[in-house]
């Protein structure tokens, strides 16, 4: 028999449980270049998962699929400068095809906002419609210095969505609907609170107008930048020429958005939600959402049977199950089970078969329930949906016990010394952002809308300045 | 009102008539990049239609999805001459991240068989479970020098699979299954019919010890190899020393598989379908089955609303329809619409709505039916499955007539000469292959299988060396 490995502690070492849960999970194994990762079946069945919900809000928005090309010609870099600044020292360059060197350099896309520029001029000199609402479903690269298995890979899965519109205000808008369905979809999916806002001058995306975000909370209460929505203004139209005719037939410039959430949310549903028997999924984005384990089933065909008609029932149910048919120890199997995530298991033993009983154990809190098997498809449905219910409303009170109010620079430093989210005052410049980074390591992670659910005060002094602001800004420490 | 673009015929420039159809009807703008495309909403829903039928076969023979790294290291090149070596001349290599440097080159997968090698053999050597049947759907990227829209392009959208097993018969067999598998996809959705075989030692896959080719007629009578599964024996597995223990506690060295289909099928559907008027999707690919043209709506009000209560039926039928409710012209939207490929068009006037009349046309044969709308579904539906086989029986007749069997080296060249599809006897070197390549265009398309469906000999004389043969080959141009 094998032994389980040991998981790492969260309290011991919060990086080295990560690892160890992912690894273990079989999310993924490292790939042979630096920051690159095999997706397992089980890592990618998450990511298949959130493609199927997030891309049936895209199709009821009337958003269409496309798929462009990995590879920018070195014009389109040179288009736009502001854009490429931002990304330049992580461009992975093409230089030789075979033992050929190429004429000029080719880069991957680290996004596609310069493709899909090309793309709306050619359409829009075609066919003069608007608004264009388009989304790929791709990977992308970017050469980071330090990466983090799903949540800062070399090579990461996403969607991007680019919009192209007449009007500044409808792009705008666009561009917020898209961040409130990511912070809808987080919520109600993946059980994980955010809490969402403006972007600052300085953390906004290169080539922006507006950047729009949602922010989770770690277990280690940092923050994880989890999905973003830009408002680009005619930054990229301008550049790239792009003109539609209005109604009087006047050329104008359009005003397009770009959006996308990554492969970056499975980091983010392990840190939140899991714990130091291994990983814990949400049941609404679980690949699996029972086991079923047999014990003793070698010498007992009754807990094979026994097995097979509870997996039909959920089968019925449309709830995803897996068998554990094997010959492991019982401690094995639950162990096991513990550690890939299943928000319920089902353990069957000669006892259970017995009394047409089913024993079921969530994931979650360790809770028991025995109860009669013509039961198992209400139950496990109630349970499933109690088990989504009480993530969130874990995550949630621990996003909110840890974001704290501050008025001064001593309490804000105090705070983000203590691993706090904390929310200020603040109406001050870049620079000003980058001394708070230097010095504390917390970033602005967003402005706060009016309407956020802290109860702000109207209007506050900005921390350093003394400058009277109703500006209210979330700091923290961040992946 | 815009005028429709003018559509090369067949007849004057095939190959005119190709690029005409897939730009006309939306499926794609050419990309920045040499041999790259934009892939455009329509084209890119053939392909999701594409992959929603081909990952649920692999779903049920619990075939897993994953996801690799687009990246492949120095070292890995190393490994695998003789894989390599077909595909050195295409490697897109990367030398520099950002205006760095790279210490070792990095090669954008032409194919991931590399890469899957260094997976099974760490996941091997973890766990000793064999089968591991994985599949990926993703691009791969090969500098062609003569590229086609979708037939060939320097990146390309396909579904990679590979497994590894304990034993050779069970690897082999499986490639094979495969191999049917396409056949039956290919006849059975895309109404394309094949010839499918074994290749020839020339022209089999690079590192594979047996390539299974399906083997497609485009309209002009030149081959389009559309899909391949390759055994590929213990070349990988020995080359990356993968390893598992047999029963006995041996160390035994696994045989693997892999095998793809790509967008290449794109090109497929309109090489074999297509008229002179434009696109022609088989219904059950088609990513919209019915349009719906609105006449005189503008004026009439009444039009708009039938054109509703028919949306309504269809949407309950499950049939994808698009609604024309522009303002164009009629012969327009007509055109339009079989440009685009929608199997069947429904045509909307005052007459239709006085009379509760539907008048469908066939978009293959341009047939119309009048019926009263109350049998809207079940007409629809039987008109679909007619069409689906219709263009099946239309393309294997083609495949038919155009297939001959020669018995000497003057009747194969004249064949040819003739753009006809070739079988002879053959049991000739590649080097023979290569001159008739020389000579004629024409290349191996594959070995037929005892059981094909063209009645040949038990033997003949192979038609160069005259040396007696069971084997018979099929000959063709192909792109």
């Amino acid at each position: 028999m094998k032994k389980p490995e040991k998981i790492t502690s969260r309290t011991a070492d919060f990086a080295k449980w990560y690892v160890d849960v992912i690894t273990q999970a079989d999310l993924m194994n490292y790939g042979p270049i630096k920051g690159t990762i095999y997706f397992k079946p089980l890592g990618y069945k998450i990511w298949e998962n959130i493609v199927k919900i997030v891309n049936a809000y895209f199709v009821k928005q009337k958003i269409e699929n496309v798929y462009f090309p990995l590879l920018i010609p070195q014009d389109f870099i040179e288009k736009e400068k502001k854009h490429i600044e931002g990304f330049a020292p992580e461009l992975l360059t093409i230089t030789k095809v075979g033992d050929k060197n190429l004429v000029e350099n080719i880069y991957i896309r680290p996004t596609s906002e310069l493709l899909f520029a090309d793309y709306f001029k050619a359409e829009i000199a075609k066919n003069n419609i608007l608004p264009i609402k388009l989304n790929q479903w791709s990977q992308v690269l970017r050469w980071e210095k330090t990466t983090n298995p799903f949540l800062r890979n070399t090579e990461f899965l996403w969607q991007e969505g680019h919009t192209i519109h007449a009007s500044k205000v409808e792009a705008n808008q666009f561009a917020k609907k898209i961040a409130r369905f990511y912070k809808y979809f987080l919520e109600n999916y993946l059980a994980i609170p955010v809490i969402s806002g403006q972007k600052t001058e300085r953390e906004k995306f290169a080539g922006a107008v507006n950047t729009y975000t949602v922010e989770a909370m770690m277990q280690n209460f940092r923050a994880l930048q989890s999905a973003t929505a830009h408002f680009l203004g005619q930054n990229f139209a301008k550049n790239f020429e792009i003109f539609y005719k209005n109604k009087e037939n006047k050329s104008q410039i359009p005003f397009q958005t770009s959006w996308g959430l990554s492969t970056r949310l499975i980091g983010a549903i392990v840190m939140v939600h899991s714990d130091d028997n291994g990983l814990i999924f949400p049941p609404k984005i679980a690949p699996i959402q029972v086991d079923i384990l047999e014990f003793f089933s070698k010498k007992n065909q009754e807990v094979k049977i026994f097995a097979k008609r509870i997996a039909k029932i959920l089968k019925n149910a449309k709830i995803a199950y897996k068998i554990d048919d094997t010959d492991q120890q019982i401690g094995y199997k639950i162990n096991n089970s513990e550690v890939h995530g299943a928000p319920i298991r089902i353990e069957i033993g000669p006892n259970e078969v017995k009394n047409n009983q089913i024993c079921l154990v969530r994931r979650d809190n360790h809770q028991k329930f025995f109860f009669n098997i013509d039961l198992l498809k209400e139950k496990c449905r109630k349970i499933l949906e109690q088990i989504q219910a009480d993530l969130f409303k874990k995550a949630k009170i621990r996003l909110l016990e840890n974001t704290v109010f501050v008025n001064s620079i001593n309490e804000f430093e105090q705070a983000i010394k203590n691993n706090k989210f904390v929310i200020a005052p603040f109406s001050e410049s870049p620079e000003r952002e980058q001394e708070i980074q230097e010095k504390t390591g917390a970033t602005a992670r967003c402005i706060l809308p009016k309407n956020s659910f802290f109860a702000l005060p109207q209007a506050g002094n900005s921390i350093f300045s003394g400058e009277k602001t109703n500006k209210f800004v979330l700091f923290a420490k961040s992946y």
